[in-house]
């Protein structure tokens, strides 16, 4: 039984981390913080967790933090790099879920997120928390970067493609839609139900901040810069991200492929994979398959039998996309089975 | 560890009962059913289910079904009373979904339901599978007749006001507003995205088939007959149901009491229920605070100081109104732990 | 052609306005205020917009909206008060769709709205704007209190039994759910998708803002003080409100009364009236079919022949619960047909 | 005045149809015909419609039909065919919102459609109703062919680029999404709420019917064959559709354009379009600002200045992707104003 710490518990992906933690059979949810609700019951917050979570929302302190052996970060951008080196200092494991130490380029990082790094020689011993393309770094880690919900779906789709180098990695799309939760428990406009129910749009085509991210990890992987184009949109349900992946077969090796050639790649890419599940030929993935759940689900097509591929990928967000990934991560860290407390079946319909 | 069927797999009932079963540590699921769908994989008309559950779809015998220790009803009306006998008959424990002997009249179930009942011999032996009013006769019971969706949230709220005496039961209204997953699994134009997407209404309001079940549920409790208005609704969402019930003090019992003393009057009839929660008073309780759980959460108002009462309860239409109170029935018979594979966690948002 | 200004611009209902009016041939809208977008063109706010509304946003003066012959209020209480005896003294009509006038008594109005009555003089003069039950004073009204879009369905509902003298007003119930559009176009938490979508709750249920004013109608009607409870409920939809009205037929007038006679008297109630239409019997109700529309569609029902009875009455909170309504006032006021530029067919699907 | 005649009036086309064409003042709808409805008042099927419509849906049959100065076939494929010849021949103008007359080579459309072709010499004569591509031909057509939903998205947001020959026509990507009305007005499990609430997932990706379609006419604009991957997605919603396009510029003229050249071109291709609006640089459309309207939006990206464009297209598709563009061709055929009946504003929020 480990001692975890949550700070900023109450966004989504905080609120998710305690709904996942609280039935974790290895975890006891020590410290909850949250500035706005300090000294709140957690469960006067969210009734849904009323019964199984005994706690309070506390100021966030080093102090009380330092007595867990892992903290979360579930803070907006800026504040998990103010406080990991205190907690590591401490021999305390951090886990941030927020995009501060996943930019291995802290000027790239400063650029897209309009600050200066306050923490930058913690960014290179960083591990990037994606377990199926990282998992021997993660279990040594002391600190991990937890992707972003659209960098998970779209690296996991286009990686055994990429790995294989079959696809021209000079033009990739990503085209991806997400549930509204994505944007955060924040009172705005923009995500009120009168402004996001029954419309659907893109948003942020001309940059968004999830874009050097996944070209870092696509890069990483190809061995060299890859050119993509990313565009997300807004779909109005509330959890769900479906990335939408287009590559072009390359003339060297992925000539000759044939789909039954690429679905078995893909099987065999992720046959070990607890969470990733490479569905058969033809079938179409749905969100509602993954939600509240820590799966990504994924298939593979040649419309035409035309050079272009389509690879469909979807996970919820909130879990494999932000929360799940992160507990994955944690048991990673501590030696857990890989899908303790995360065992868990989507809620269909 | 107990063999479990399920009879009717492929409605969401159905599915939900898998969901749950698949994780439940002392069941397994050895047989599940389908007509329309037998000889295929349940995962891959389920893909949420996918290594969760191997298992596929076989046609309805009994031959196969009497292998196991308890078998699920979750077919339309009609279908569990032509198989319960032969199921008993082999010692087989059964818990109906269905309306098929919830009714104690089986005149009254035949006007409502509009065939003949096929084994009324059955009607008297079945136990009514709300556990919070029932759980002896449970514990013993062979054949159970699991509560409709709306009445097991309108007898929750009504429950600690009838049997402390408190209100008219001459003039009761239960304004309950159900998602749309209550109509099931079924290709129909009404229940279309299109159609029910955007929109509210009320219907059935002439009489719907869980007036009878009510009225004889709140008969039982007030120990005479009782008058009911009951106008379900069909809200734009999936799961879910939220009961809003209104009563009448009474002038010999009712009228001095105070909403602190009715407070403590409701949180003291469920305090030892696990699945029952009173929320705080001035509290109101929220449909998606229950998604994907067992619960049921109420609160109690008095507007105004006024002699009417409100009651607000709400539950997961097919946990709480279905597969998981099938599933607490099925820990009761056999000795399991009641929250034993039910101690999930709402999926909010 | 008259010239209208629209104050407040920027919400739900102000926006509502322009959409309406933009096509009303017999106005031109001449000014329209936002503090907060003032400089902004119109369009460039709300796309839906763009080629049917040439104007910027400026911020609300006197001077320019005297220039007016009517003047429309889209504020948030408190607003119009403060600048509707300023423009009555110039001759600008004035119509005010928040609830600055709404509520007869002074102290009332206080107690529920949290501040003074700026303008408590003009109270008496404002015509409670609800056509069908006050068409003559209204067309010779200067200042027009436009009721709120709960009171307009529950009242319309209750109308003709009340004048009928059929029903108990001592006991009268309003179990009414709506869209979150009648929330406002605010930044807030409680409103988001993420928090409103796919659930459903009661709120406010020890005493919403509105109880003092269809109190404040029925009891007008009725002659004599009402016993009303009225709990209000958030539907996962954007548009459209549906009141379940609860009344028992009292013994005097109401005993002998058929459904067949009930319904004759809610056709002839409303015969005349082009926005509230009378479904025949035992037809319920939907929002969609008034989406978007200025019509009241409603129906009666006595479940089992009792003596309660059951009315169901469906409006679009934004049209006929406010800009359409507003837009009928104005009509009425200048003369012009009443159901000009309000002749729309609900948006179905 | 015209006589119109709507057959298949009970599907979300041909409802849309009749919500238009109740307003038109140029036209009467003198026929509608249903076999399923036959006998049956309009507006009981339809309650959005009373008091606009004053009709029965009829059989369809040659001799009332040929009464009407137009028939709208808002049917499903392989009606249209049957008729349309003795139509034309009784001089009577066909619009058919079908695509039986879409696809210019009749064994093409026979892989696609799974039928044979009943009237393949009309196919050449049929003109496709895309106005902002053939109006000219449509003043003079006598049948005309209305574009598919999907392909007046795509073709619409490519057609500057294409014209202009700016970008490599062998590798465009079509990534479109729509609301399930769409799928039409039938009894099916896959679009019920429960299935596609709260959801999302692409569909058909091996192939579309619309795939030619949109083939065809990209080809007809480009003077060569182009090269289309199309993948269309299922977005929980009812109505919208949403392309997200991308295309490269090609090395001879394309490579040398600037983003606000780019803008240029496509505010100069539409300026004459009233249904097609080019937003500002750098504002992405939204569904819901054309809702219910018979617009187009749209708007062109140059994400980081690479040399993959990104244009976003967004129409309502029961208006103008079917009825609102079928009503537009029907305006230009008989001389009207083209927006004649189509001046409304889209209902936001």
């Amino acid at each position: 039984m480990i001692r975890a710490g949550v700070v900023g518990g109450t966004g989504y992906t905080g609120v998710e981390l305690l709904r996942i933690l609280a039935l974790h059979t290895e975890v006891e949810v020590a410290v909850v913080t949250s500035r706005a609700d300090a000294g709140t019951r957690v469960d006067a917050v969210y009734p849904s967790l009323r019964g199984m979570i005994d706690a309070m929302f506390s100021v966030p302190e080093l102090e009380s933090l330092a007595t867990c052996d892992v903290v979360f970060f579930a803070t907006p951008n800026g504040t998990a790099m103010l406080m990991a080196e205190g907690l590591l200092a401490r021999g305390v494991k951090v886990i941030d879920l927020s995009a501060d130490f996943r930019i291995k380029d802290a000027s790239e990082w400063s650029a897209w997120y309009g600050m200066e790094h306050a923490c930058p020689e913690l960014i290179a011993e960083a591990v990037y928390g994606l377990p199926e393309l990282n998992r021997d770094a993660i279990k040594s880690a002391q600190l991990i970067a937890c992707p972003g919900c659209y960098p998970t779906a779209v690296q996991l789709g286009f990686l055994p493609l990429i790995e294989a180098g079959l696809i021209d990695t000079d033009f990739l799309i990503a085209d991806v839609k997400s549930g509204v939760s994505g944007a955060g428990r924040k009172a705005e406009l923009a995500t009120l139900m009168s402004e996001t129910g029954e419309s659907f749009k893109a948003y942020a085509v001309k940059g968004h901040r999830h874009l050097p991210e996944i070209s870092q990890g696509l890069t990483m992987i190809a061995g060299k810069p890859v050119g993509l184009t990313f565009v997300p949109h807004l779909t109005p349900m509330i959890r769900g991200i479906h990335a939408t992946l287009y590559a072009r077969l390359n003339d060297t090796k992925g000539g000759s492929s044939t789909l039954a050639e690429l679905q078995v790649l893909y099987e065999a890419r992720y046959v070990q994979e607890f969470f990733v599940d490479v569905l058969p030929q033809g079938v179409h993935p749905d969100t509602r398959n993954v939600r509240g759940s820590n799966n990504c689900q994924m298939s593979i097509f040649q419309p035409q039998g035309s050079e272009t591929l389509v690879i469909l990928s979807v996970i919820d967000n909130l879990v494999k996309g932000a929360a799940g990934q992160a507990v994955q991560n944690m048991n990673l860290m501590f030696g857990f089975k890989e899908e303790a407390g995360l065992k868990v079946i989507a809620l269909y319909p």
